[in-house]
């Protein structure tokens, strides 16, 4: 069995409160969980292969052309479709970031170059970067935005820069836009208004941060090139999105109270959460996400663990060490209990 | 968008009484449609990356060890799985079969070799495949048994053959045994008893067919080679099963009166649609599972359409031609009315 190197394992970890994945703090929305529920009447058909209205309920939310848009089992499955898609031999990805671009990379015999983060910049990317484009040969770059673990926004001056040089150079430049919605000003740093013409520009989205439907699996890709969503079609399977998760996607895309609701609770928590862990004496990152990166103890997760607190333990990113935390942003009184149970085990 | 060549597309075809998917008759059980309800409740969280539950069931059902079992969001995502793992450079599979071995061949640039089943025999597999394994470089075998859309059998004995002589020429030989569950005798033609010990033999099977959840995407792979195993792992995301996927297939092993309800079913019905198919004088093929092939008119799938009946046109089989039909055997009501309305476009 593969090593298992994310958060939110809570099989293993039953009973705990789980601050190490980053999900919506107000849960599923209940008519989201009522379409799945209904949609297992249906289970005996194959869902739907074209994803007719899903990808036209998605067309409207995202305003772009239905042909732009290629939906997956969970993002995840379109990181690894993109790269089977492109087969790149040399590819860079951010050091700390998300682990599963490296993973797909890997599996098709990439050799992954990593751009550092320093802890001395703030873990913001640099415009170092720019070089490496210029003077490497390579054929994708993985960039996310806000980056994962640390919730750090690309300066989106710095951001339009790549895409240039990315499509000058036909590099796929693919932005991780999984956690966008919920910084303060998405417009500003989504790089959606970009993609027309653009045939090195791959953005990827997901319901299930924005939704907290993670169980379900469902994410989805924008791309105005039509070779790489040709390429990435072929790599996929027909029914590769359940009918679960296209009834629920439906549903979910009329929430916009709900993602409203959730952003506000998410900007006053986030602050909180910051604030308490300031006041522990911990370096808190200035994250813009829905979960806040500091460093602690090295002991801390497993001391947490003990109170039945799970913490996200950064340590196995490349580019982090022990004592590196992200913790998500979740409801008052569970943040309330997390500060609490911090300044506990500190005793 | 690629084109969609299968069977089951209900959704441009609402409403039509459906021929054209292999779908256990009778329906989804209602402890497994109950059990993905459920599982609802929760998928705010990430489906268990460990599948710890649904592989200690199925490890009890198959009576194997829980290690040789890989599963997948339908057995589709597996196939291609096992292509990006091996990623073979010439591959044989049958032709008429199951499209979607070749796409996935195809995907990763694999040489398609197709070993054509002849009408004269009735479809079946000749042993001058030996010769084949024998003598060409091939580094992948795709078999399906029962064959779909014929509903042949393989020969055990040539089977075990095949098995012999793949393993001695290291080729990965994948034998999809997802409509197995509805012939006559199973435990003559499976060849889980061939599993240990090899290291190039791979089984493919499905809870799809045999519980008729289809749009939850289950299926599962056997193999007792490590090497192959770890390999497929890593060209998979970490949470490639639903939750209501993993929660509906540990409450589906637990049918077996369902199962055995379903085979009898299909036993009694297959026989009656084959008489009445031979009554109007069609060919008919010895199918052995739960759908038959016959050959009609060129234009009967049309004229059915208008009758409001889908059934799975087989001419875009590489291998067969205009006048190719499979159907499911469905509930004795809607196979009489089929035949009925068969009996009466042929008016």
């Amino acid at each position: 069995m593969k090593e298992y190197i994310h958060g939110g394992d809570i099989y293993r970890h039953p009973d705990v409160l789980d601050f190490s994945a980053n999900i919506n703090p107000l849960g599923t929305p209940s008519a989201v969980v009522q379409a799945a529920k209904d949609s297992m009447e249906w289970i005996c058909h194959y869902p739907d292969a074209c994803q007719e209205k899903l990808k036209q309920a998605l067309a409207a939310y995202e305003q772009v052309p239905v042909e732009w848009l290629i939906c997956g089992n969970g993002a995840a499955e379109l990181i690894f479709a993109l790269v089977q898609a492109v087969k790149p031999k040399r590819a860079l990805v951010m050091a700390p970031t998300f682990a599963e671009y490296a993973q797909a990379l890997e599996a098709v015999g990439c050799e992954v170059d990593r751009e550092i983060l320093k802890k001395e910049d703030g873990f913001t990317l640099q415009r170092t970067i720019l070089e490496k484009l210029q003077k490497e040969d390579l054929q994708m770059v993985f960039l996310c935005n806000p980056n994962n673990p640390t919730g750090i926004l690309i300066n989106p001056k710095l951001l339009r820069e790549i895409v240039t040089i990315c499509e000058e150079k036909n590099i796929y430049l693919v932005v991780d836009e999984c956690f966008l919605d919920f910084v303060s000003e998405p417009e500003v740093h989504t790089l959606k208004g970009e993609l027309e013409g653009k045939q090195y520009l791959f953005l990827l989205k997901a319901f299930t941060k924005r939704y907290a439907m993670a169980g379900l699996r469902l994410g989805y890709g924008i791309t105005s090139s039509e070779t790489l969503m040709e390429k990435m079609e072929q790599q996929l399977q027909p029914w590769n999105v359940s009918m679960p998760a296209q009834e629920a996607g439906v549903a979910a895309l009329k929430e916009t109270a709900y993602v409203e609701k959730a952003r506000e609770l998410i900007f006053q928590e986030q602050a909180f959460l910051k604030d308490g862990l300031k006041a522990c004496g911990y370096p808190v990152l200035d994250s813009q996400a829905n979960y806040v990166f500091f460093e602690g103890e090295p002991d801390l997760y497993e001391k947490l663990l003990e109170e039945g607190v799970m913490i996200r333990d950064c340590s196995n990113y490349p580019g982090l060490w022990k004592g590196c935390y992200r913790i998500a942003v979740k409801l008052h009184n569970e943040n309330e209990q997390l500060l609490r149970k911090i300044r506990k085990v500190r005793r």
